[in-house]
């Protein structure tokens, strides 16, 4: 396409009408110049398309397709090629169903473990979420489809989600919530962004130039179109101007009227139309240029990767000598979910899976025997399940357990108001336990639990919404075919009162305050030395690793420069296993309030028994450093930082110091209200102020240490805070008789002067 | 005075001269027009009268007085008379001393264990801190002596205290920390008010018309006069613009200078400083008319008043059949505070006590023998002094250390930067307590400790800053001369880290964010479920109580009416005690965020072995309400509230369910955002707006629940939650065919027209 040629040549009303859909999934035709439609297709973690009514509800079912596992289970994986090889095999199925565009990955940040929407999330930490985003983005775009990274920006809630107010500081939004999605829009480049229903600070996201124009694309270069959230467009014209490119779905030319009235009202210049006009033609144009109209793709091949997907994202929790089984042993496989996995989410990423393998189906040559347990989407307790749960349990080695939550407890469209698993479940688990000592308890679930009866069984499996094959997935690892090496991409709290935010998430009617700032996850659990059920990180494997001989290529570096720690990870066990090697920086000189530390790089690495690899990380300025205010930039503090390399984020094993000397000045502007102690610690000013103060000591008891040997040294203490507190204008307070206003601002601005 | 006359008759410069000291203690006299120096001291726990040099600081002594137990111990009293008759003992050694004003009390909330000037401070509940602080005014002002109230606002740190800014939301310094002023003020008037150093949202406490007038005048009625903290005036014209009245110290004429040139150009109004002038005389006439020339009091008096209410104030924390002791029983007290008490803390309190009561002397009839344990204001373990504590507790039936933190630990000027005691003390404890079982802790500090040693010793009594004849108290408690009643003003945490100011407190440079908000204290241990290691309200007695009986004088109430409840407490010991009765209110309907519960009225009630009174409170709309944002008023929900009587925060006793049902109406109002939830919630707004939901239910599938009988429980449920929380002007995105944005627009008018 030519496209500047075809903006030139469509009238006022087509450009306005390009910019928002035709339907539910298609981006409207021009017929006149030849600009076809477009289709769009709900995603991340499998493709959605539905061709015929537009809805995308589920009432009408969309077209087969492959359920891989979804975003909770592969941030556990912490490999970014597996998302990458997700991300392509949708790409396949997209080409061969034409979808110019599926829509993710989401890469909103767990605030809460009751967000009903976790599932379809990542992972607590925006590093981590990231990468595990740009990798999935860099597979699917690598088959010439685009993605959508949503939801843009701080939708940390479903509850009240069209109209809730996200009130977040500016540093709070730069390394957490900000930070995931601009991790993956530098690193992949993703097609089009999806903007959310919520307000960010006052105002809606659908209108939001800061974010949509001024951060997104000028700063991070984002050259995409952003997109809106299915109904998010609050003010279409505002929209446009803040750079919301396309209003999805049709509004069915009401929005489209009031762009055409602003332009010719002189209220949108209709350049800022021809943009978002053209930002959606060079995609529909890259999609077409790069059309595979052959492509094919492979159920079984697909359904195969999901299961082998699954096998690195499962998180074996808890071990004692249990696991894994051996085909020998007679084994109870009890709770519904054996039969019938919970392995997807409800709501707009619900895929119509080409098949569902349970754990009771791939277990069919194994000595399993099988009980239901539970009614599925009830809190009560059947009596006759539990019972016959029980006897089953009794007359077998080991008793595996499939329990979480159901449908019902967790979906996009609300959230949950506590942690806590159906009362049927944990009491099928209590009473498993009490006639078994040998029990394991596998979870399906899209956010942490609470466990009650964590201390009574023997072995955890969270097996999160594993995608259609999880039942196989899991088989693979119970019976050891696989070895676990998924790693929590979130902390478990104990209880939901421990999380940091708590106190005030979902907030007040439509206003929610993000006050833990960046506290969130393990960056608060850490700071507030808190006891967690499990930690950010952690994940056991049926051998274990040993972490040794940590170096760094240099122990001094501008904050400009980079610098490369290495160290070797050997499997001292019995078994061919895989090692996550999580790298947290921590800054111990800090001056300003910050985590304890923070994961700046991880790796996966395989290693076959007493094998040894050295694995290695390049770590710049941005690992160092947190975003500063007033240089409205990050900023790596001068002072020494501690590289630690950990097995999570509450075991770590290597630690190394480097120094860090930054190449930028914080800015300090002195006043009168600038206290003495800052002053004086600053050699610049201190020589300049020092005669000041020299008199001030000499005519003043306060401060003054001179021949005062009889004071008490509890007084001489509190003198000295008081003189260090003490602003620059209070010394005419005390000792009017040393200096003048006109004097102390004058040495002021030599100070400043000379900064 | 005619003081209308005399403001005529001065001069704009004497007008202005008369608004700041003359020099540190006293205000300026104006001899031609008869008008003399007034005097004001520090207090608030003895009088702190300086003649000599001027000099707040302690270089030179301050005239003998009375030390009585500081405020972290009177408030653990939870006895308004106990402060009404200190406040009275002040006001007659003021008289005595021609003081016109004594400083204090100091009411602000102890938001963290580390702030250094905690042990002037009453609590960190903001209704038992107006209570005690209003006490005390009352007793010094019968005396008719001015009291000033401090240190106003928002003033809970002394790190960067004179510059730091408190950053806090409208609502938690409505509950919190204005709460703990505005109960002090109405109820007791104090002469004056005492602005503090730091800023609250970006301003200056000393020029921040809200608070020193808006509200402490204009909303509160205060009618006395605002002076400055020490050197806290930073723009004397803007303080007297705002509401400062009196500059304190002296300025040397410099902003003297300031005002009269304002005034000369116009910047400021002459009647602002006429007003600034006159309140200043008003009080001093006040004093002046009332003036007991012949006032004298008794140091003995004094001395036993004070032993006596330490009495009250100690809380004892731990007793496992170990107190009383018995006059006959052979006793070791170790440790440096037994000899040497430390009964007040560091700064412009420090009172130059008239005598001082050691334990060790009060129990020189006692068969108690002596040990020193450890050096004072030292971290490091003395081994010989150990060693022979150690063998001292050896010889005894039962060892009792007197424990705590040095001067040095805390002080006025800085804060604690930890929770610990000093590492010799905790040692000295453990070994102690290692060869001997019956071991008794006496803490002597302003402020929680962590108390690692606690499972390991049978009784803890808490002694606080108990005043000059604090070991008196002791002895009395400690052999049952006097049966211990004092509760904690405040909680134990379990560790520094579990306080809800640990992420924030301190702040960063000049900025302190509370972004705890309202959950400060109890408030949060509750709300977050946490366990402590002593709760708030929690002491124990030599005797028990039992509560019965709870009734209200009616269960059905309008939010202007008030409810009084009564109960019945009954001594079931052997011994006369006294039990702090506390009501505390909970709004488990609420639809806003929260405290659990909060305290809202107590009293104390001396009883005789087997006796039983009936105590009553009556709890008005203030005890059911939150400041509500938007009405800018104290708003009571209309609902069910549980009213409960407690022996201590975390030990409620008795409650009962009061049904509040509020005479004020929520401002609602309308818009196309809006969402269906709440607009169909509200029966005035969903007549109007049911015939368009219904056609968008028939015309939609969203939230189309009719002849979808195949459709899942699971999807319902999403479609409700979606339907709930969509904005009306969605509505056009998914149907635009069932309406129109002028038509939503106009019923929206209509539902606003109704409200």
């Amino acid at each position: 396409m030519d496209i500047k040629k075809l903006i030139g040549e469509m009238t006022l009303e087509e450009k306005a009408g390009l910019c928002s859909g035709a339907d539910f999934w298609h981006t409207k035709t021009v017929e006149r110049l030849g600009i076809p439609a477009a289709m769009v297709s709900d995603g991340p973690h499998g493709l959605r398309k539905q061709d015929e009514k537009s809805d995308h509800l589920g009432v009408n079912d969309s077209i087969k397709a492959v359920c891989f596992p979804t975003a909770c289970a592969t941030a556990s994986s912490f490999d970014r090629e597996l998302l990458t090889s997700l991300g392509a095999a949708l790409g396949e199925e997209c080409q061969a169903e034409n979808v110019s565009v599926i829509l993710g990955p989401a890469v909103n940040i767990k605030r809460s473990p009751l967000c009903g929407r976790n599932f379809e999330y990542f992972s607590e930490d925006p590093y981590l979420a990231a990468q595990m985003a740009g990798s999935h983005i860099k597979g699917v775009q690598s088959k010439q489809v685009g993605t959508s990274l949503k939801h843009f920006l701080a939708n940390n809630q479903e509850h009240r989600r069209m109209t809730s107010d996200s009130v977040i500081d500016e540093r709070t939004l730069r390394e957490i919530y900000l930070a995931a999605f601009e991790g993956a829009v530098k690193s992949a480049k993703p097609w089009t962004v999806m903007c959310s229903y919520n307000k960010i600070n006052g105002t809606y996201a659908s209108e939001n130039r800061r974010y949509l124009t001024d951060i997104l694309r000028d700063e991070w270069g984002f050259d995409g179109y952003v997109m809106s959230d299915w109904g998010a467009v609050n003010d279409r014209v505002a929209g446009v101007q803040a750079g919301l490119d396309l209003e999805m779905p049709s509004s069915d030319g009401i929005n489209d009227a009031f762009l055409v009235e602003a332009v010719k009202e002189g209220k949108l210049k209709e350049e800022v139309l021809d943009q978002a006009a053209a930002r959606i033609l060079n995609i529909a144009d890259r999609y077409l240029k790069n059309r595979k109209p052959d492509a094919k793709w492979d159920k079984d091949a697909h359904h195969d990767l999901a299961r082998k997907m699954e096998g690195e994202c499962a998180v074996l929790l808890k071990n004692e000598e249990i696991l894994p089984l051996t085909d020998s042993d007679e084994v109870a496989f009890i709770g519904y979910f054996a039969d019938q996995p919970r392995y997807q989410g409800g709501g707009s990423s619900h895929i119509n899976s080409t098949r569902v393998e349970s754990a009771v189906e791939a277990a069919r040559d194994k000595r399993a025997i099988y009980a239901q347990g539970y009614e599925i989407d009830a809190d009560q307790i059947n009596s006759a399940l539990l019972e016959e749960a029980v006897e089953a349990a009794k007359k077998v080695k080991t008793a595996v357990i499939f329990a979480g939550l159901p449908d019902s407890f967790e979906s996009e469209g609300y959230d949950r108001t506590h942690m806590a698993m159906p009362e049927c479940q944990n009491t099928l688990i209590e009473a498993v336990a009490a006639v078994q000592p040998n029990t394991v308890v596998v979870l399906h679930n899209g956010s942490p639990v609470e466990m009650p009866w964590i201390d009574k069984v023997k072995g955890v499996l969270e097996a999160y919404l594993g995608g259609q094959a999880v039942g196989g997935a899991i088989v693979d690892i119970l019976y050891g075919q696989v070895n676990p090496s998924g790693k929590l991409a979130e902390t478990f709290p104990r209880k939901l009162e421990d999380n940091p935010s708590y106190l005030y998430y979902g907030g007040e009617k439509d206003v929610t305050e993000y006050r833990e700032g960046v506290f969130v996850g393990y960056r608060y659990y850490d700071k507030k030395h808190m006891e967690v059920l499990f930690p950010f990180g952690y994940g056991l494997s049926y051998t274990t690793f040993e972490y040794s001989n940590m170096k760094a290529d240099k122990l001094t570096m501008k904050d400009d420069d980079t610098v490369t720690v290495s160290l070797d990870v050997t499997n001292t066990g019995k078994v061919k296993g895989k090692e996550v090697v999580q790298i947290y920086v921590e800054a111990p000189e800090s001056q300003v309030i910050r985590p304890v530390r923070e994961l700046r790089e991880f790796t996966k690495v395989e290693l076959e028994p007493g094998e040894t690899k050295t694995v290695s990380f390049k770590l710049g300025k941005r690992a160092f450093s947190y975003y500063h205010m007033e240089l409205k930039d990050w900023f790596a503090e001068t002072g020494t930082y501690l590289i630690h390399a950990a097995s999570s984020s509450r075991d770590l094993r290597q630690k190394i110091n480097v120094k860090v000397e930054s190449t930028v000045k914080e800015p300090v502007v002195y006043n009168l209200n600038s206290i003495i102690g800052d002053i004086l610690s600053d050699p610049d000013a201190a020589d300049i102020i020092k005669p000041l103060i020299d008199r001030y000591k000499k005519g003043n008891a306060l401060g003054n240490s001179d021949g005062e040997a009889a004071k008490s040294a509890i007084t001489q203490q509190m003198d000295d805070a008081m003189f260090r507190y003490m602003p620059l204008r209070q010394i005419l307070s005390f000792a009017p008789q040393v200096s003048s206003v006109k004097e102390m601002q004058e040495l002021v601005a030599r100070i400043n002067e000379k900064k």
